[in-house]
């Protein structure tokens, strides 16, 4: 019998995560419960461990996303639990899933089948509140522009150039676009603004790569929320909302750790949308896994072209991480859709669709190389995928000079990803001259094209008007050297979502050009990028219920 | 030297939570812990105990507040230690403080002095998370409205007509009145809305009043969101909602515990607008309480007029509940205040000023011995108060046959309120007659005019046109025998803040009656009810921060 992705996990016999976080040496005392099963790790146990060196760090990353899945969270667990059943001292960290999808479209985002963190539900839902806090800091910070414009604009800002907008942890269209003030002398100034979901707000990058309190009050004292009539830049720290907000943030900031099915300690912490932002769990959780473990095993969202080359780009050069080796995730039915076939026609083999679609994979494996870091390939291998197809995908890989392996983790656990945790283990010992791709000190458009260019694989890149305006501004305010954190879609390795499979002779269209001072990154906007997804025709919500025990169900 | 409350409450020494719960006999794993000084309470402790004779419940009420304070809150925490030095096996249950307060003008809301509920600042900003799962509750259905609209709206719900707000658990004067959707066609259905703070909604008072999930999903399934082009009510049950909406409340309905100051166990758990809805804390916790504690001390929001008033005819009626005794709690400066003395004219013995404020403590205690329950009045002391006003205040008291003493629980903790609770110990076993003012079965206007008449001392209700015309709809919907939940001003025991002091001979004016037919009442509305505060000119954010090692100030 196949059992569902949540009658696995309800199933599922936990251990109290005093137990699993004994096996990477935690004492009780440097845990703060939230009930018996999730904790959050405390600042004492940093600085005990500070000074260790660092265990091997191991990104998994993916081919170009396509309906057909990929499962690179699935990956990360199964990878983790691999490693676990040799026998070696292993810690994962993943993303914390926000409500809007797990009420919207894909139900929870915890791994799945025998490759899942756990407890499932409580993840999936508040978890430990951290969505909430970075919400109401946001918020807060929202509440205190408003309030500034309405009691009497000493700052003098311009309505019109408020450009922090709200944030809600829900799929809520009918937000994007809203006119607040309204209703009269006292209740407002009358603007234009809207509502972004949670995970899009510079609060939850900035949360997500600072170090400790101090860094994270720097950084939110920076992020600009608006301009005055004159044009100068207004700060969270001119409205002196950064220590207020930090307070709100305090506890969000501490990393929470769960286990996987098999009891391996997991760190679920931090999410930031990888399409806009950074894309990667919290720093502070990768720091803490570093010196607990002797293998850190970590993803980042999306494709390689967008979660990679920020991990190493932005939360490597940041954190002052190495990485050891990189995991790219690919299945056989992705790859085929990369070479053209609709997603329910992807039974049966298909060796020209296939051959179509590897250089999807291709093009990943070279920029992966381009870092300087061993990669290994992981097949996430379907029933249907036949013999030939995976002996395809591995010629290439070994065309490529690069290890291949079938994962089969979905359905064995642990077991299924033996095999790829024994060529990672190798990888990491592989010469490694891991480098970023890019100084800081380019200029935002040079910093730009080496993206566009040598990841995507563009030939040019246009610049509208907009965006020259935006460059122009941020030029001004002297952020030059910020990183780059590139808003692109997610469904193509270009910024034109209908073009699947390795692109090329492509012109990347920069709209405009986002400033997250606080995060330390400017966003060029690609595209049009979403940041408040809409609810579909029947919402996972109508299907979600709890019985007169607790249970949930309908969450997958 | 004087301490701040945030001083007292930051060098408390606290027990850890487990041995504050083994006081009332509560099993370790009966506990959810967050952190070592939190926990929420299982439904398997409720399983065990539910059987048990209730112990005495005692309310906390007071005079109509002013700005000079009453200390209901600090009093209920005083009370509850006073009887835990005389012996007493006590437990005490406060309502939740909201994150929007916390910002704004009042900081936090857990007792004061000697008299508080710790970890303080836990338990002012986001505590178990409460708040914000209903927050999200409360926007899932929302966003379903609006996304039912968008998606071809099957149910003909008539956008003009959908009366559910949003809410957000802040002070946000500019989301008052919004518009949302707007944008294009792929950006919901453009109309007119609104945000009211989450204490203010409705799914708040239904996780007060709902005894178990079972019950939560059916009052959650009868919230009126709107009404179709026919005038058909469209209720979150025809969307499909209250599934998921209970699915993200299941453990915001468990009871939280913590202790005070003395290590007095005490319920934290929900907490409604008392000038909306219904005021006081969960009935879950106080039901629990009472197996646990011989002695159940809770209060009720704002002046006895409208937090006792719904807690006898609300919550006494829907839990089933027989209050042993009330406390109401009166200061010295405030009832100078309502004999028309400015704050900052306090200082000084004015007997002509408190004799023309005393009928406002009379009038609370005529209200409360209507219920047919015994009155304590608890003066709160402060240093300025003179002897003779002391005394002014008992010679009235007396007259009125009630027990007066005087509670110094904010400067000396229960040493300062021995003597409250040996006459509360007195009172508890006094005859007691208690009944409800009004019977359910009465028409809506009869039960208003009961209320007015004999609570508020009105002469008269007057109902302009929207008011006759909801109570028509309310009549078409056969919800004329759901309770009544006044919405009025807490400034005055009238409809008109400006009438402090013993209002009499007034006509009470009803301005529409809303129906919150989930949490099972109507709610009147008299004058103008804020459902949504804003920030001050300086609000508290401004000065409240935290330090490198986590540490909150500022927050009083």
């Amino acid at each position: 019998m196949m059992l569902s992705d949540i009658e696995i996990a309800q199933n599922a016999e936990l251990k109290p995560i005093v137990e699993v976080a004994a096996q990477l040496g935690i004492n009780e005392d440097e845990l703060e419960y939230y009930g018996k099963y999730k904790a959050k790790v405390t600042y004492g146990l940093w600085n005990r461990i500070k000074d260790r060196p660092d265990g091997k760090l191991v990104l998994v990353t993916a081919i170009t996303p396509t309906p057909a899945g990929e499962g690179k969270t699935t990956t990360t667990v199964g990878l983790g639990q691999g490693l676990a059943k040799l026998g070696k001292r292993v810690c994962i960290a993943l993303r914390e899933p926000s409500l809007g999808p797990s009420f919207g479209v894909k139900g929870g985002a915890a791994g799945g089948g025998y490759s899942q963190v756990v407890p499932m539900e409580d993840i999936n839902l508040h978890f430990t509140g951290d969505l909430h806090a970075i919400t109401s800091a946001h918020n807060l910070l929202s509440a205190l522009i408003d309030n500034h414009l309405h009691q009497g604009n000493p700052l003098n800002i311009d309505p019109r150039r408020v450009v922090f907008r709200r944030v809600v942890d829900l799929n809520e269209r009918a937000l994007r676009h809203v006119i607040v003030g309204l209703g009269g002398k006292a209740d407002g100034v009358p603007r234009e603004s809207g509502f972004d979901i949670t995970v899009a707000s510079e609060v939850m990058a900035i949360l997500c790569l600072s170090a400790n309190i101090k860094e994270l009050k720097e950084r939110l004292s920076k992020i600009v929320v608006g301009y005055t009539y004159n044009g100068t830049v207004v700060t969270a720290g001119d409205l002196n909302a950064h220590g207020s907000m930090a307070a709100l943030l305090k506890d969000a900031l501490k990393p929470n750790l769960v286990q996987t099915l098999e009891h391996v300690p997991a760190f679920v912490h931090g999410g930031p949308f990888a399409n806009i932002a950074h894309g990667c769990n919290s720093l502070q959780a990768t720091k803490y896994g570093l010196k607990l473990a002797d293998y850190f095993i970590t993803e980042a969202g999306f494709g390689a072209d967008l979660g990679a080359e920020k991990f190493f780009d932005i939360k490597c050069r940041i954190g002052n991480l190495t990485p050891s080796a990189v995991v790219i995730v690919a299945t056989v039915r992705a790859l085929k859709m990369h070479g053209g076939v609709a997603k329910n026609e992807l039974t049966g083999e298909n060796l020209e669709a296939l051959s179509k679609g590897i250089p999807n994979l291709e093009k990943h494996i070279e920029n992966m190389k381009r870092f300087g870091i061993p990669v290994v390939v992981a097949i996430n291998r379907f029933p249907t995928d036949t013999e030939a197809e995976l002996e395809l995908v591995k010629e290439h890989c070994v065309a490529l000079g690069v290890q291949q392996v079938l994962s089969e983790v979905w359905a064995k656990g642990g077991e299924g990803g033996i095999e790829l945790a024994e060529r990672v283990l190798e990888a990491v010992e592989k010469p490694n001259t891991f480098h970023k791709l890019y100084d800081a000190s380019l200029s935002p458009k040079e910093k730009i094209e080496k993206i566009a260019k040598e990841i995507y694989g563009a030939k040019s890149v246009a610049y509208m008007a907009q965006a020259e305006k935006d460059l122009e501004e941020i030029h001004r305010l002297g952020k030059d050297n910020l990183l780059v954190c590139m808003g692109k879609t997610q469904a193509s390795i270009s910024d034109n979502p209908a073009l699947i499979g390795r692109p090329e002779g492509f012109e990347l269209t920069v709209r405009e050009v986002r400033l997250s001072a606080g995060a330390g990154f400017i966003v060029p906007i690609t595209g049009s990028i979403m940041t408040m997804p809409g609810l579909p025709k029947v919402p996972a919500a109508m299907k979600i219920d709890v019985d007169d025990d607790g249970n949930i169900t309908g969450l997958f």
